[in-house]
């Protein structure tokens, strides 16, 4: 049986994992007859945002003790993760991606990825396992796979940024998936687009499959 | 297009709505071509509790804001629920439903349903509107509605204790639905049992399929 690492941000669109996507995102794997683990780093949220009010609190959380909430008390410290023992890789989007696995939502086109997942993915990429990103999380593959090719939906100031950076962005519209074969990577644009979960069902069925097919 | 009312409890298995299990409805009622609307009380969560450590902590979240990250930001407060404006109510699982909605985590068989929410059903009851509850929120149910027909899966202390307030309680597996035609109730084991996700998935869709065949 494959298994494929989910890496997870926190818990919530506004300041984590997207939950409709991370969530979709494991039902994809075990619908595709793979087992998943699920990882998070271990340090603090950039910050807590009301999902109410939409208004940003003064309250911290940790990004590993969020994460369980979708991975049900199941999560691992993203330092742990070895990729020699996943068949692959998978980035839920949601503005945890942009605020707590680098820092593109507050620099923009300047922004950096942790060096923890960095770490990861370059790891990943010399054993050649592939990795899928959905929503905003490609802007991540976008800084660490020097001229990648990816989607993050329509035409953004994420998409522009991701070009500034060297890669080649693909307009898609829902449930599609970008495959980049040089680098092994699947993208699909979900909540990028004003979406239903629906479609991010779909996207994450898409993104899975060919994903299997890079392993 | 028919309208479902999903009533939420916060956001993680140990203290709010378990995310899969919601998730999973939410989705299962877009693929049964209905929409949906997120409620929840606007009123603070009975505990928090870290899912990666499954300790509890000194900490205060609320439930509707917290529900909110599962609706992505649009859930509304249970005080402004009319069933009048709903085809069907839906009540996910997860510790929140035990802790939040009712106090059956802390007093087992001698529990209450929260006042807010025992309104809601007796009026959707009222006006013949089915009533649709996964995992441990069945429980919920067998407090308002007399001697009702439900399940939560296996044999267990839940279970024992819905019979000792009189309700019938009917042994499910994963996926199946038991369905109470006199009060329009459809309650699925949800992660009651040791399941997986897909199982999960499973279980929502029929019991949209099933409360459908009620409206």
């Amino acid at each position: 049986m494959k298994k494929i690492a989910v890496i997870l941000s926190g818990c919530g669109v506004m300041d984590g994992s997207e939950i409709h996507e991370a969530t979709l995102a494991l039902l994809a794997i075990r619908k595709a007859g793979c087992e998943y683990a699920v990882f998070a780093p271990d340090k603090e949220q950039t910050e807590v945002v009301n999902h109410y009010t939409g208004v940003s609190v003064k309250e911290k959380r940790n990004i590993l003790s969020e994460s369980a909430r979708i991975a049900r008390g199941k999560a691992l410290p993203l330092s742990t993760l070895n990729p020699e023992q996943f068949d692959a890789i998978v980035l839920p989007g949601g503005f945890g991606a942009a605020k707590n696995l680098s820092d593109f939502a507050f620099k923009g086109a300047n922004y950096s990825v942790i060096p923890e997942l960095e770490t990861v993915l370059l790891k990943a990429n010399e054993l050649k396992k592939p990795v899928g990103a959905m929503c905003i999380a490609p802007v991540l593959l976008a800084k660490v796979f020097k001229g990648c090719r990816i989607t993050v939906g329509d035409l953004s100031d994420a998409s522009a940024a991701v070009e500034k950076n060297g890669a080649k962005h693909v307009v898609t519209t829902h449930g599609e998936t970008v495959v980049d074969e040089k680098y092994r990577l699947v993208s699909t644009p979900g909540y990028m687009l004003d979406a239903n979960i629906e479609q991010i069902a779909e996207g994450a069925d898409n993104m899975i499959k060919e994903l299997l097919k890079l392993v």
